[in-house]
């Protein structure tokens, strides 16, 4: 039943989403022992105009 | 007050959009008796290559 | 594969909530065609020192 | 250590996100004290179609 | 029709909610142009146990 | 810059959440090429009463 949520800013490659999603639910069955079969991810890709850190949008960095 | 999000994959019509707004506030108003005008709904678009089970992205499907 | 999260103020009953997801599901499915199987609802109870409208908290309401 | 996600409908400016930034950050530093380097904030834009109150999309407004 | 989600370590007096709410509020209401009671807030307060940065859990620095 | 929410049912030991910070920063990582420093997670714990899957809560399964 996990679910996870990730944003990234954008640009990243369908092959290396594929990774992730790969990775990212193998690191919780192996860490949880929850099954596979059981783990949703969703992606969600930020514009670099839509993250801000210490009060800075990364599209000013 | 309640809040609702919801993910869906990508490809749903405004018909469609319309219908689930409307029958989601109705079922929240139904279930725990809140007013209609406080249900607020927000619907995130997923690309299918930003969506994934057991490991795998929907686009691989 | 449509995935709801739906905040409320807590002090909903088991039996409110159960409606719900019953509810809030079946609209999905009457609305966008997903099949019930696919639909997950994350519940999350808010506290009402954890709310606000209109820069005001619910607990000072 | 602070997340702040924000949900905006969509047509908000590069300015107008670069402020809210900005002055969101200090609002949080201002109220609990958290440094600004901490902060980190996500903005979404919601099309008109996304977003409904009342069983309303704000399209149909 | 902003409505942002905060999460904070857990610790914060209620105090400080209040302030953060009403400051954030205003925070959006000079940077967007937004009414102040179109402004939702939702706040999540976090265990140590349940964040992390670098891999590591807040409640093992 | 990942920013990753999970949502897990409520009973994850500690040594289990450690490990899974652990390992789903650096699954990350592995397949974006981010620096584990920019890696946030938070976890949430969901009751069974507050997580439901073809219209049925986890607690009534």
């Amino acid at each position: 039943m996990p679910i996870v949520q990730v944003e990234l800013l954008e640009g990243r490659t369908l092959a290396q989403k594929r990774l992730l999603v790969e990775k990212v639910t193998q690191a919780i069955v192996e860490s949880i022992g929850a099954p596979a079969e059981k783990v949703t991810i969703i992606i969600r890709d930020m514009s670099k105009d839509n993250y801000a850190k210490a009060g800075k949008l990364a599209s000013d960095e």
